[in-house]
This record gives C-alpha cells, sequence and structure tokens, in this order.
C-alpha cells in the first residue's frame, strides 16, 4: 500500500502526477492538499485567512464557520473532484471523499486558544483538530473492490462536526491504520532541502534517527515540517519518498530516488 | 429503496429532512441540488450565470469550464459536505458523492447549441450532457455495508469529463437502475400545484395517466415539469412524493400524502 500526498501548491503538475499513477503496482490511495486554490477564492470572495495571535504571543490560523465554508469548496468540492476527473481520464476508479465522509478520519477538536480581549483572557475555539483515528472499513471495501479513495480535508470530530486539519497529520494516521509500506509525498521542490532557498542542497538520503537530530537543531517552519516527517514513523516501519510535483514524471522520479528517501 | 430528491432553494429545511430519514426502515439514497448556493457563489465571484440564445432562438444555461468549476465549489463541496455533516451528526453513516466518484453516473454530452454569430451559424459545445447509466456496484457496495450514498453533480461523459445535468434526469435514470419503489421530491412548495401562484391549488393526488394528459395542455417550466415527472415512470412502477421541504417534518410529512402523491 502505497499513500500519496499531493501538496496544494499553485505548480503541482496534477496531470503529470497522474499519469505517473498508472505505472504503480501497489494499491494506493491519495491525500491531497488545495491551499493556494483555497487562498485564491477566499481572496475573490473578500474572506481572507484569518489568524489570531494568542495570550502567550503564537499566531495561528483560525478556521470559523466561513473558512470551513471555503474549505469545503476548494479542498472537498472544485480540487477534489477535478483530481478525481483527471482520475478517470487516466483510467483509474477514484472516488473522492473527504474525512467526514463516512465518517474516514475521525478526530478530536482543538480545545481552542487563550486570547487577550480588551485587557481580559477568554478562550476562543475554531473548527480545527486532530485525526486520531481511520475508519479502514470504507477503504478497504473501496480499495478490495477496484475504487482508488482520494482524501482530503475536512474530518469529523467526536460530536460530528467537520473540522480542519492539518494533512501532514492524517498521512501520519492513515499509514499506521493501513500499514502502509510507502508514502511518497510531492511538493513544490526537489525534495528535502538543507537549506530552502538554496536549490542545490538536495539531501537524497535520511535515516529516521537523523531526523530526530536535525529537528533538535533547527526552528520555526522547519521544525514543523521534521516533526511531521517523524510522525510517519511512529510505529518505526516503512520509506518516505519526497519527489518534486512539477516534474514530467513526479511519482516514478520520487519513487527512483530523484528526491528524498527517508527509512 | 427509496430516492429522496432535496432541491436547492434557499427555504429547504435540510436539518429537518435530515431528523426525518431517522424514521425510515427501508435503504434510501440522498440526490440533492444547490441552485441557490451556487448563484451566491457565482454572483460574489463576479461570475453569474451564462446564457445562450440558439439561432432558432431558444435560451438556455451555458456552462462553460468556470462554470463547472463554481459548480463543483456549490454542489460537490459545501453543499454536498454540509449534508454529509448533518447526516454524521443524525447518526446515518453518509458518503457524498458526485457523478465522476467512481463513475456512478455516466453520460453522454449534448451535442451543442448552433448559434449565430457575426452573421455566420456555428455549434458551441458547453460541459453538460445527459446521465444515461448507473455504476450500481458502487452504490450496492455501500448501501449493503451501512452507508447512505448523497449524490450530487456533476456527472461523467463518454470521454470522461465532468457535466453539468438535471437532477430530475439523474434521479429518472438511478430510479430505473436501483429498481427504486418510492421517490420523494422535496421543494419550496406544498407539492404539486394547479397554479403554481396560488397556494391553495395544491393537487394531493395524480395518476400516471393524468401526467399525460396534463402535459399536453400546458407550456414552458410546467411542462418541463411534468416531462421530469412522467420520466419517473418510464418502467411503469413506483410511487412519487412531492412535498413541502420547507417544514418541520418534509419527509414524514410527504410520504404520510400530506403534499402530492402520483401512482
Amino acid at each position: 500500500m502505497i499513500i500519496i500526498k499531493i501538496g496544494g501548491g499553485k505548480e503541482i503538475n496534477l496531470r503529470a502526477i497522474i499519469n505517473d499513477l498508472k505505472s504503480l503496482d501497489d494499491k494506493f490511495i491519495i491525500v491531497h492538499g488545495a491551499n493556494a486554490l483555497r487562498d485564491e477564492i477566499a481572496e475573490k470572495l473578500g474572506k481572507p485567512k484569518k489568524t489570531v495571535t494568542s495570550a502567550s504571543g503564537y499566531s495561528s490560523v483560525f478556521t470559523d464557520s466561513e473558512s470551513l465554508d471555503i474549505m469545503m469548496m476548494a479542498y472537498s468540492g472544485l480540487k477534489n473532484k477535478r483530481i478525481v476527473e483527471m482520475c478517470q481520464q487516466a483510467g483509474i476508479n477514484a472516488v473522492g471523499l473527504t474525512g467526514i465522509d463516512g465518517s474516514v478520519v475521525k478526530g478530536a477538536r482543538n480545545k481552542g486558544i487563550r486570547v487577550r480581549e480588551n485587557g481580559k483572557l477568554r478562550i476562543i475555539r475554531d473548527f480545527s483538530g486532530k485525526p486520531k483515528e481511520i475508519n479502514t472499513k470504507l477503504l478497504y471495501l473501496l480499495l478490495e473492490n477496484g475504487f482508488v479513495p482520494v482524501l482530503t480535508v475536512p474530518i469529523i470530530d467526536e460530536n460530528n462536526y467537520a473540522v480542519n486539519s492539518e494533512n501532514d497529520d492524517i498521512v501520519a494516521v492513515l499509514k499506521e491504520a493501513l500499514d502502509a509500506e510507502k508514502v511518497v509525498q510531492l511538493i513544490e521542490a526537489p525534495g528535502f532541502m538543507e537549506d530552502p532557498h538554496d536549490s542545490n542542497s538536495l539531501i537524497n538520503f535520511i535515516s529516521k534517527d537523523e531526523l530526530e537530530n536535525r529537528e533538535s537543531q533547527v526552528e520555526g517552519r522547519m521544525k514543523r515540517k521534521i516533526l511531521a516527517l517523524r510522525k510517519l514513523f511512529n510505529n518505526g516501519k516503512g520509506i518516505v519518498y519526497i519527489g518534486d510535483g512539477r516534474k514530467e514524471n513526479p511519482l516514478i522520479d520520487a519513487l527512483n530516488g530523484k528526491g528524498t528517501i527517508i527509512k
């Protein structure tokens, strides 16, 4: 079983990725983002992304009900269905799903953020959460009958509300639930970069132990990225491929080690 | 098997309909619209509905690629997922689908419209089509395993392109493919009205033969409506209930004959 995570950047070559899928022998599931599309639609609708700053000074995205509406339009609607359409054109019998369909990705809603408003502290809660459990029954039902699940946000919380979540976290929980041997991440970069600003700093191989060392050496966005990668090895097994989603053969190249391999 | 068609009007009481679903003993499938939402989003995005006038003088909606994008946002994205969410909250394990997911509704793309442009006749083709065939395998797989399909547009054409289609036509093809005994249509009116402008003109019962007579007596929108109803009896079987989707118990009332019954 292979999980293919397709980034939601503008330059991702979806058609090329889907064309590469035809060469896979293993069963696979697609998990995709749509952040560039979401931002574009939000902008056009005059509803730019909201962020809040917590009392302790951290800034984070705030998903209110309207933001979730826009997420559903961009991720679950337009992007998901266009990917399914491309798959069908490539002879892949895709079925688009979000985590709420068949409760396929069950999660826990985030507890809220402590903010200071007019001098008073209060907790505000948005529609975001962490995935905890996969309803493998629906996924296996589809996979065993020749369908390819194409999964995206939202996920469903403990009270059956739709909530936003990180695709990285969904992939980690999915990998463990399905005991997937391989995860391929297709992004807008050649792979995992020593220095994100230097295109010659591609790292071809990292051991999972090395990930841990690196995590302690870096800060900010890079630290979060490494933490997300480390979660993929929670069960100690598997291989992760990170490859350039903008190329002619993004998936084949990634599996052939042209990006970064972690194991 | 019951097919429940939920209209896409603004005043439809989705929460009440879904609450009524809990009282059904039969298996069921939901087919829903989202036209009010689609128009609202299109308006906000500055992309109002396009219409073209054919060389012979008929006006019709023209679904270009951008309109299809907006349809995917409204129907397949926001409306479909909010209905699935409400179902989950009511304990119904819904799975949202469009006709392109698993190629569940296969159709044929419309041949195009003859228009006169700068004095010259030419054919312009949009992304619209008619449903022809249902992939019952996926639907039965879901139904037999406790999932409730929640279906909407687009459908998929003979070349695997997503195309817009009429929900009425989808329901007719679905009814025959699944041999459904009952179709319930929940709309923004008390039922089938003798005179759409007179709320006291509700017709409680029409035989399917009477439909045929009526069709020959009316024009325009009403004729199309009756034709759509007649298609539901293509196989000569079943009962159709039309009920008020704005009430407290839309589905229960419709099944109890408070709207219109056709058989």
